[in-house]
């Protein structure tokens, strides 16, 4: 294996591979390095991380010949997913997702792949501090008879779309806690944050879908068009990834149902809260109320008031209160207010 | 009939029949046992019970030259149901439910097929404690002269494919005993629980249809496609299950609807508990605090107010406040309120 | 025409007709008397009334030889309208409906009908006491020029389903006085009950369409396919029948449409008449709460207060009163709750 | 041009026309005045005008060979919108449309084409009184040199059609009206009658736009298809009929958006109603309950409260409530509910 | 460059251009300047700017030659964006938006293309006082060695197109401001106005889509028919717009998820509201009717009332209302209403 690393933090990586060869690793921040791209019989994959550098994108793009619309395309993210077919080379857009677990929710980055014969380039839209999700892809790349170094193109390219597509399943998993924990507030502690919580969620979840949609046809396209350079082997394995797409896809579907549940649950919660409150102050009222008027009717200060002058009229005053509030209790009893 | 039974709880189980044959029956834990599979003019069904020992299926896999996506998916259960063909053998998968009365909702769990020449190898996720819903398979196949003897691997699957989707029947008739429970609950005593389960009914009645969708196509592939290996008559078979997955899923549109309304029918539940609620309030609060007003003027204590001095003002006070009870009432009663 | 009557309440009948022949009818109990079904030219229709006689729907079909699965769609109601072609014959499942007047909903009943050549089996689930939405067609049968006797198996075939379709009409005028009577209910006198009938209705509508909609494939079927023994005239007919099924359709869309609007202006009643009740508590305290402060205030029993010893102190105090009041009134008048 | 006029208030009107030859104009109530229909190099439109005498219309369809099946769509109204070619004729069935300025409805009527070989026959549901949709067609037939003069059947048909669709924006504008009259309604003095005429237009639309909806593949059919009796020239005007219709179906698309929207303003309207009553029963209730305790608890007649005979009790008594109602008038103002 | 500026402020703009050759402006108000329009070897682009000037408009359009419908479009704008090929020329329309900052609303404006042989013709609705969306296509092709200048009419087209679309992204920007301040208002000081303001809002969105959503089946045409006359080249740049179409939509999509989102968090703000004002109302109610009720009893004006003559009676009562307070003030605390 051939490392050539001319900077601690490259922005240009270069791995060459064939079988039975050794691995060639150039690490820089020049693009000079890297050219002629090609070498016989080698398979060269260029990534390029972080694309903040335009004009090195651009110096890139212009040496190979690549289309003006692409490299706009590249450049201006937030681009849908998609695959466009050019007469020397295909242009794929991916959309890499990341879990932010301050804000709990996505971070989207665009990966663009340029595939050309025995070429494969990966722009990806940010400086990657630590960890990135082709790791694993150089980590395989670094075994001599693993199944990526001895097959093609093809299956690089699979590899790293199978890369970004696990990705999503851990970003579903998140979303599922997100979830469950608005499920949990909602039944303990609803209030009018919690259906902001649930509106934000529900719209991010539709924001992850719309970028998942497209790749579909992308994954389909790639394992279905007569693509003479993917070979069957890896159409099997394509077709694997269009299956997991599929699969997340049913899950974003069950988890907008379950947000769409939230929102009803809510209301229900909200409106029974007002119920109880409601039932409160009319237990109050109306034991205290009715009893209240016969206070106020031996408190009149009519001179001519008979029962005032009756030696245990207080006490028969007594008792009727007390039958009234009995009556009115067995009442809310009955209605299973209590 | 040959039984070879090597363990009380297998782990293998091998069927080998063909017409005016004896049946063969071996039950194992050793794969080696198994080995060769196929033999020639028989028709063989292995049955692996239960996925946990991974090793066990990977053995068998390699053994029969069975893709490693293939094995992933047998082994990562949740796949979507689904029929995959490869050049040597076609892969199915589909899910298999049961009731689980206590938490009221289904267990799922996945089958996986693996059609080859003259050979079935079915992998079933748990292992059956007791009864099996391919039981009535094994019966039947205990049958010399039964059809499923007679007839060919196309047969088998068609009946193994039935008795799963049969199970579903059993499903949606729990489904429809909760929906009925969850009505009734609604009417005689709604509650904040209410609202929960009619979601969490909803959620799952979700999941189930996800995993009926799309049986549809797995089996109109197999009734459809020009599978030679199917004959007319199993064809026609597979169409009557394709039938069946079609009323399932008529089905669960209507309980999908009947599970709106019930969302419907509690919040209207809700709100009329509020309305009746704040009637009682109401009608309390009205009655009396008018009256009340009247005691409080008679409770003041100015020197000058001729009406105490009167004889019988005292009288005409109650006379007035009762007229005004009165007129409370009628009107009460013209609103509908009493 | 030959009538062999050889039971009051026949089970089969059987009528045998063609151009310029005399009408054969045969009303039995008995199997045998109607085999060899068929004659050299002339079309045979036979009816068999109820299949709660399991063994006579056997007979039947093991004798003219019809697949078991067939049998079991005929014996096993509950079916999807559908058709299904078969080698030597076409099998065909309608579900006929009629009008409860106790329930206000519909009974289900299964045709299933067997089209052979020259020959048609009809099978109807339940047995009729009195008319049978197939009389028409049974009537028109006996006119020896009409034109059901001239034409031949097609337009016996186009009669039946038409008469099973002009049946569907009479239950969308019954359901047109089910909603208008629940429209009426929701503004004269809405309860807890009225939400229920209203989702009972929109369940049963969503049932009935469930039948319709299949019923239209079936149609569609038989008047374009390449159905040699459909005759060009036969297709307008079932072309008509096509479009009755479409209108069907369309009031049912409407309908479901309606009872959508009726849970709308069901609970905006019920918001509604919250207000009413509100308003008339909030008036009522408004008026006397803050009237009855004043009253309170001269009740005290300090030795101190000026205004008690007034000449016309408590005139005073009824004048601020009634002014209080009259402000009240005034500013209820303003906000239109008067 | 040769007008025969028979009778003041015709039922049947024939023109018949041809480029350079005079217009000949029948107005009659006697089929047997119009027949022989077609003459030789003259393009001839009969109109009948109403259907209520079902013999005429039968006579008429007879003498023409029409399928009774389409007679009895001419006489059976409340047919969907369809094309439906026949052997020798083909068969259009539009829905005119004409507003009822009393009920803000739609009056719909059907209006039944048959295209022959150089006739077209129109039916017409109504008698019009005064004004007729196709009075504008009729005075350019009288122009000898009009393009309708000159053209030939096909621009007729034409004409027809687009004098039916141009009618429908009429009734799209009335109903603009009856949207805003409902959202002003809405703002101002929302009641229970407001929702109901919400639900009562959201039905009416709906209906009208089930009867355009049809017409859009009756338009098509007639541009798209084959149909070598329509010009190049005529099939570039039925494209922007066609094109019309899709405006109609655009339009009624935002209508039926608005007229959703107008519930959920209500409802909204309704709780914030609520909301108000209940803020000013809050306000009065919390401004006076507390103060009402406190001359209450000076109203009692203990004979040992030492606060009764302090010289400025009654004083300080009053001071505390002020406070207590400037603290309440506070928390209202902070609260934002004054 | 040739530019004859023959009005200072020109209805009619005519610019010829071809590779390597002069750039010829002219700038009239009257149609003769500008015949005939094409010249061999240039390629012809007439703008004409405002349409209300209809005799201009069907001068230039008879002088051409165009058919009388599209001359009808061109001036009964509100057409829906559309493409349609003439024989001699293709027809398009597209919608042009620009933001009115005052009534924060769409302005909508048809552009009608005319594209002939070497021939542009572009009708703009509305005079544009100040800057126009086309401004920037005119700049480049000032330039001699641009890309517009060098390259065809099909390009010029293209950028035109582009042009009008992407000032659709500026539309979108403003629109989600709108929602954001929407959101911001509705949980800070929702009224009946917002919940009015979001349904404009969303029924602006909507009209919006429909304008936006046919453009892409008009750009798919563009880019995909065997349009012989437009290049490989330009068919790219044409499915760049494409996919600039989707990406709107998409957005309107989500921003109409968003909208439906801020009704239910209305909903659920006035829902909330409702529930804070009522347990104000209950926790003044629950506090003071009962220990008002104790003050009442006190206030009786019994002559044999034992309590009051005691020396500490009204002390212990003091301290029975104190503990009753207490005793509520801890429940309210329990039940999280405090």
């Amino acid at each position: 294996m051939t490392v050539v690393s001319l900077n601690p933090s490259p922005l240009l990586t270069v791995y060459r591979f064939a079988p039975e060869k050794d691995l060639q690793v150039i690490e820089t921040q020049a693009p000079a390095d890297i050219f002629p791209l090609q070498q016989p019989g080698f398979v060269t994959w260029l990534n390029v991380d972080g694309i903040e550098n335009q004009e090195l994108v651009e110096t890139i793009c212009s040496e190979l010949d690549i289309h003006p619309l692409v490299v706009e395309d590249i450049l201006h993210t937030r681009q849908r997913p998609k695959i466009e077919p050019y007469s020397t080379f295909l242009f794929l857009v991916l959309n890499m997702f990341s879990w932010d677990a301050d804000s709990r929710s996505v971070d989207q980055e665009q990966v663009s792949f340029i595939v050309a014969k025995d070429t494969l380039i990966t722009f990806q839209e940010d400086i990657k501090a630590g960890k990135d999700v082709f790791d694993g892809v150089r980590a395989r790349l670094q075994n001599p008879v693993g199944h990526l170094r001895l097959a093609g193109l093809d299956f690089l390219l699979y590899s790293l779309i199978d890369a970004v597509v696990d990705e999503y399943f851990t970003i579903l998993d998140k979303y599922g806690e997100v979830i469950e924990d608005l499920e949990e507030e909602n039944l303990t502690n609803p209030d009018t944050g919690t259906i902001e919580r649930i509106h934000t969620c529900r719209r991010q979840l539709f924001w992850f879908r719309k970028s998942v949609w497209p790749l579909r046809d992308v994954v389909v396209w790639l394992s279905r068009e007569d693509v003479d350079w993917i070979s069957d082997a890896a159409r099997l394995y394509l077709r694997d990834v269009s299956d997991h797409v599929l699969r997340i896809l049913d899950t974003l579907e069950t988890y907008r149902e379950m947000v769409m549940g939230l929102v009803d649950v809510h209301l229900s919660m909200v409106s029974n809260r007002l119920n109880d409150v409601m039932k409160v102050l009319t237990i109050i009222s109306t034991l205290f109320i009715p009893v209240s008027f016969i206070t106020g009717l031996y408190g009149m200060n009519f001179v001519n008031m008979p029962e005032l002058q009756w030696r245990y009229g207080y006490y028969v005053v007594l008792g009727v209160i007390g039958v009234v509030l009995l009556l009115m209790l067995w009442y809310f009893r009955r209605r299973k207010w209590l």
